[in-house]
């Protein structure tokens, strides 16, 4: 009898008629003869009332204390669904992090999961009961409640999946799949069938937004074979694995978008050789993170540029400042209000001219490209917030999106 | 340096300026060169939210997820006035049950504490940091959260205090002290300065409501000296200790009572070597606690009377019915609405008359008694719940535990 993991995300246990709905897609595997493992984080907004709280006592709680605090809300989650299941015919057994057997390393607020002691989970299987276990939390080998940061619930699904040899994780949340763009913006998206580890990691880096990459990179490193579902609709999602079923002439497989994000150029780097190092040492020591970067260099200066988020441009100004005498620069310039739009694919190596294609639709359609970054499998560009949306949609067309018929088994 | 252990309730825990509040009276505790450990219960009105979300899922949730549910209380507590108590500049570890070393019996909604491994709590002591522990909850030896039930969070600060040989236990609460009598009936009522676990033990079984019998009975058999003061004013409370110190003449300690009793009367018992123990064995089964029993005999029949909670008598009667034939009885009567009122001091056991005197203090004044029980230290009589206040006025002039000076020290 095989194993499934099932995430439920925050959204889809905002109610406990929400929670009953999760019971009964998990009875639904039960009832195909699956052993499930479910892996639930925090109703809705209890993560954000938690803070509120925490921010009336102290502007600077300690991270301990949060963990300790933010850990509660997936607690009275588990044991909710657990009553659901119960009810509904299904025996359940909820565990907090510590009990699921998750062990992270002793940092408060972002840990990593170091080991998944599942010896425990296991044995409760083997009795036929089924498992809801606390996403984001674990603990560490001395006793300590951690917590694993943005995404985290994913990870732990992934994390039990990989621990348990379970056939399939299913991440249930408010979409069907993974599209191929953002139907908001662009309308002819449509739904993937399957994707691979590569492709999902640069859209969910590029804010598709379904996924978190640290549970697609982890999914990539332990072979778990990953789905994106629908919490509530009863529709086949999109699976993620290794060699995604390939689509008819699929080069592109998805156009992913993100906004508020600042180009800052330095101008005038007096070093040559050290500067760009101290000036990228700097802004990672402020957990600032750099996405595209540019050198460009004229006979007489070297000037760096790169892209940040808007919320991160005043610090990152501050910093850089701050350390204007060992760095050796002469001055900031920033432009705020870009957004990025890239495609990705990795059927992009095989094909050259894939970037020559994308800068000519965006060309055709007057749309001014201000940086850009390329990988093995996508191509990214920096544009004008209001551009971001007709850069999408054109591109969605031009790499014919969303008329392929899909090949990949339904 | 001493160490002390206090207790706040979750009404002293209501809000974050409550909060605020029990950290500054811990930082107090520190000034005056004490070891602190603080034992917390849920915020406020958490419980019943946490019971209101299980309602809507289940009418009969597992025992063992109510534990779950109900134990995300307390550690948000924790969490916040760990937090208030960092920010004020005094560094707290907050610690779950199970981090605080609370080993329970496997028992879920109703465990007892079967030891205290304090080592982890003594090491961070000595690292000169406060302590803030979850009461109300514990772990079983294989690792499943239990729940103390009714008084837990009393129960947790006592048994840490005994496994800490704290030099005192304070249950910091709404009121100030314990009171010869509730003033909201007594108006002449007045706080004692000390009291005997015996006594603290009758009063607190008779409805005082200040203290968990269960956490007195724990201090007594521990010998931990316990204190009742308020959460907010910084008055001297009540201790509670083996010897109170003795106050003038003051026999009668306090008058304590309890409204909503219902007599009922089993008539025509069959057998009366095994009707008794018939009777009483199926309430106990039924968990349907029993008070004053009184049996009496005619000629012809044996007729056994008993007072339980208002609450618990339809299913008394249900229970006994159904099992009729096996007890073998005629006919059951049943008074509802009726009150108790007691009389409490370890003075009793060496001057006579006091039972006399009271019963002479209820007739005078046209108040009929239903129903009497004694034990060595306390008289209780059952009357009309109308008279139960002018029972209790009486009885407390008559005892003249109003007018007392207390020669204890202060």
């Amino acid at each position: 009898m095989g194993t499934v993991v099932i995430k439920f995300g925050g959204s889809s246990l905002s109610t406990t008629d929400k929670i009953k709905n999760a019971a009964r897609r998990i009875i639904a595997e039960k009832e195909n003869g699956k052993k499930v493992v479910a892996v639930v984080s925090a109703m809705g907004k209890t993560t954000d009332q938690l803070l509120t709280l925490a921010g009336e006592i102290t502007a600077r709680p300690a991270k301990r204390e949060m963990d300790m605090l933010l850990a509660t809300g997936e607690q009275v989650s588990i044991s909710l669904l657990s009553m659901a299941l119960t009810e509904m015919g299904a025996e359940a057994v909820s565990l907090t992090g510590w009990q699921a057997g998750i062990i992270t390393e002793k940092v408060h607020n972002n840990a990593r999961i170091v080991d998944v002691k599942a010896d425990h989970i296991e044995k409760i299987l083997q009795e036929g009961k089924t498992i809801v276990a606390a996403g984001f939390q674990g603990v560490t080998e001395d006793g300590e409640i951690t917590t694993l940061g943005r995404g985290g619930s994913d990870t732990t699904a992934v994390a039990l999946a990989a621990a348990l040899k379970a056939e399939r994780c299913s991440i249930c949340t408010d979409v069907t799949g993974v599209f191929t763009s953002d139907p908001r913006y662009v309308p002819q998206a449509r739904k993937l069938a399957s994707i691979s580890y590569d492709e999902m990691l640069e859209l969910a880096n590029l804010g598709a937004g379904v996924l978190h990459p640290r549970a697609v990179e982890f999914a990539k490193n332990h072979s778990v074979s990953l789905e994106v579902r629908s919490s509530s609709e009863n529709e086949k999602g999109t699976v993620i694995e290794e060699e995604a079923s390939m689509e008819k002439n699929l080069i592109v497989r998805g156009v992913a978008f993100e906004d508020d994000i600042t180009r800052m150029t330095v101008f005038g780097l007096k070093n040559e050789i050290t500067g760009l190092s101290s000036v990228f040492s700097t802004l990672a020591a402020n957990q600032i993170d750099v996405d595209i970067i540019i050198q460009s260099q004229t006979e007489n200066e070297t000037n760096l540029s790169f892209s940040i988020k808007d919320k991160d441009r005043q610090e990152a100004v501050e910093v850089l400042e701050k350390e204007k005498g060992s760095i050796g620069f002469d001055h900031i310039e920033c432009e705020t209000g870009l957004s990025k739009v890239s495609i990705v694919g990795s059927g992009m190596v095989s094909n050259p001219g894939v970037a020559a294609k994308m800068f000519a639709v965006l060309a055709e359609n007057g749309i001014q490209s201000k940086m850009v970054s390329t990988s093995e499998i996508k191509v990214s560009v920096l544009v004008d917030a209001e551009q971001m949306k007709p850069a999408a949609q054109h591109l969605h067309d031009a790499f014919e999106l969303g008329v392929l018929e899909e090949t990949a088994s339904k």
